[in-house]
């Protein structure tokens, strides 16, 4: 069993770098405060005798060997970087649950047939920089690391140059390490495992998941002179389009959603009517031919919006990440460690995208969901028990072992 | 009659203070361009042997002496701030205008009974500090002068430190000097004139304006794992208000505005529903009881919506502005100028408002219209023809004399 109350210390520790008033974390990716907590990570990981590296995206990898060295280590973590509303547990979890895993084997005098690996995969939250999980698949090969290296935040920042500042640009290539499987701890952000009273979810597949850049370009007009009629106001253009996009995504129910997450009038003045807005969309669902019938809909929405407005709508998709199945023998393994250890449990989708959908296509993947209070995340009053975080850290423990010592 | 060249020479001249690629000027109250386009206007005016003068508020004042000092003067003039997208005409063409009637009153050696004034006010466009026309209403005395300097724009600067920073906190005492007649002149910013063929608007008066604060505060969650029905969603309850105001709006044409000018999600983020949003409403009518009756469909509106879906809509206003009728006699004066120059005129309503508007509280006061292309107004594409812009400086010129020497 791992130590759920240095767990528990150790997620209240972090929680400081980068902690709000309200009690959650805004600690962007790559950011001073993300620098901070990742050094952090490395010294306790060195402190437990692991060796640490860094890849040239920043993903830290911290390994515990194993008898047999010739395997392929099987990796766990996550990522500590946030939401600029965050909570403490979001991504910090399963990377604190991985360095709990290895402090307690190492308590324990317990050694593996297979190395161990706990990983930080750098911007997994995409709130910074676009798409989210980027490392991770770029470590699947989705993108190259040039690629990503060269996506910039809305202040003009590269990955690149946010990593060289923060001292986090490593020298090992991306993608070169191996991986055996993947285990990823993480809260379920979404309401189903409160609801059921279950301890653990044992998730199947995450669902895929579309990013657009949307851009209106209306016309700047006086507020007070400018009849209504004559207008072609950007901002309500977008409020028709975000409310079509509402009811797109519930004629898709109960799986469906969208999300307008960000937008803003360009050079903004109460008294001008909005010349141009730009927006952010989010879009998913576990089907992938419903993406593709919402992408239409959304689409023909916009242009019917931009012609009776007498403007302009761009929409451009930016990311797709297919619906993903976990593998199954993973996905059993996971189940069996819950069931040994007594938790009430029950299979799941994963709503929200993780590292682990992008290693799963290269390494035999599952994920542990525990409970959230109210299915709240990203939001700073996330929160999560230290009875459910430290059952998480015990079926991480023991699937690691069965997946190691198999 | 006054130089048409000349003075489209200082219009010219003047834009660089400011100018934008597109063809515009970005010359936001007390900014360093405005501090600019300040100085060279006083250096005019002291060139052209004026005795210029800085109220406390920033407003100058830049005097021609008549032969019978016991007179009040007659004060003409506008402002020289902009929009963030503001055009080469709106307020500038009243201040040059006035600077060219001095000029050529000096060039033609015509002396006046009255003294004359050319008057600059601070922050008529109300885009970094609102009130719009906030120092001609500590003029008039709808506001102290402490009240005006404790404004802070977005950054959180006060006037009074705008004031100081680009050294235009004069010592003159708000409202002391005392003005016998105003007269503006500016660009009609609606499509009327252009559309009827007519030269000169004779302004019979400006209608009401209401601004108003808002915020929405809903809740923030994650956007792959809230489901549709679940969302609290600040941005969806911005965007039924938005299409609410417009409906309001077309429910009293057709004179009727309402905008939405600035939009701000608090911490936005692609994939976090957005819990907070904050903006901006301007409302309009020449009609009091109709912006009462609005005002009081808007409240009702965001209270159903603020229900509906489960957040808070606080909606504040912080200024009203009357509908104001100008003096008949300034008002007569105008026309009996424009039809001594043979220009082709009508009488009309400001939708904007103006300085002119505030001193028909204390000062006898109207206003002269010129056409601009398709009504554009607060769009860097705002344009005036130099024969518009010289026939209203003629008419400014021709009823300044009338009143001066009445
Ligand atoms: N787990 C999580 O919140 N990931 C962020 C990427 C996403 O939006 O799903
Ligand atoms: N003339 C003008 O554009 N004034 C700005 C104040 C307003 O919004 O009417």
């Amino acid at each position: 069993r791992a130590d759920g109350s240095r767990l528990w210390s150790t997620i209240l520790e972090t929680a400081a770098f980068g902690g709000t008033p309200a009690g959650g974390i805004n600690r962007l990716t790559l950011s001073a405060e993300d620098g901070r907590v990742r050094d952090w990570f490395r010294d306790a990981c060195l402190a437990a005798g692991l060796e640490v590296s860094v890849d040239a995206l920043g993903t830290q990898y911290a390994l515990r060997p194993g008898r047999d060295m010739s395997r392929k280590p099987i990796a766990f973590g996550s990522h500590l970087d946030t939401q600029p509303t965050g909570g403490k547990f979001d991504g910090v979890l399963g990377v604190l649950a991985g360095l709990e895993v290895m402090r307690s084997l190492n308590d324990a005098g317990i050694e593996t047939e297979a190395p161990l690996m706990v990983v930080n995969w750098t911007n997994e939250e995409g709130s910074r920089f676009a798409p989210a999980m980027m490392a991770s698949a770029a470590y699947a090969g989705d993108f190259t690391t040039d690629e990503i290296l060269a996506k910039r935040d809305a202040a003009g920042t590269t990955v690149a140059e946010a990593l060289d500042v923060i001292g986090y640009r490593g020298v090992e290539a991306v993608g070169t390490r191996e991986i055996g499987a993947f285990v990823e701890l993480h809260i379920e952000q979404g309401p189903i495992l409160e609801a059921e009273g279950k301890t653990i979810g044992v998730v199947e597949g995450g669902q895929g998941i579309m990013w657009f850049d949307g851009v209106i370009t209306g016309f700047e007009s006086h507020a007070g002179t400018t009849p209504m009629p004559r207008r072609r106001d950007a901002l309500l253009a977008l409020s028709e389009f975000a409310l079509a996009a509402e009811r797109i995504a519930l004629a898709h129910a109960p799986s469906a959603v969208a999300t307008i997450g960000e937008a803003a009038i360009v050079a903004p003045s109460r008294n001008v009517v909005p010349g141009r807005v730009a927006f952010t969309l989010d879009v998913r669902d576990p089907r992938s031919a419903i993406l593709d019938a919402m992408e239409a809909e959304l689409l023909e929405a916009a242009g019917a919006i931009a012609s009776r407005r007498r403007l302009e709508i761009q929409l451009n998709r930016i990311w797709r990440k297919e619906p993903v199945p976990f593998d199954p023998a993973i996905v059993a393994a996971v189940d069996a460690a819950a069931e040994s250890l007594g938790h009430p449990r029950r299979r799941i989708i994963s709503g929200a995208g993780h590292d682990a959908c992008n290693l799963a296509a290269r390494v035999p993947t599952a994920m542990i969901f525990v409970p959230c209070k109210d299915g709240v995340s990203h939001n700073e009053a996330e929160s999560a028990t230290q009875g459910d975080c430290a059952a998480g850290a015990d079926v991480l423990l023991q699937t690691v072992l069965r997946l190691a010592n198999a």
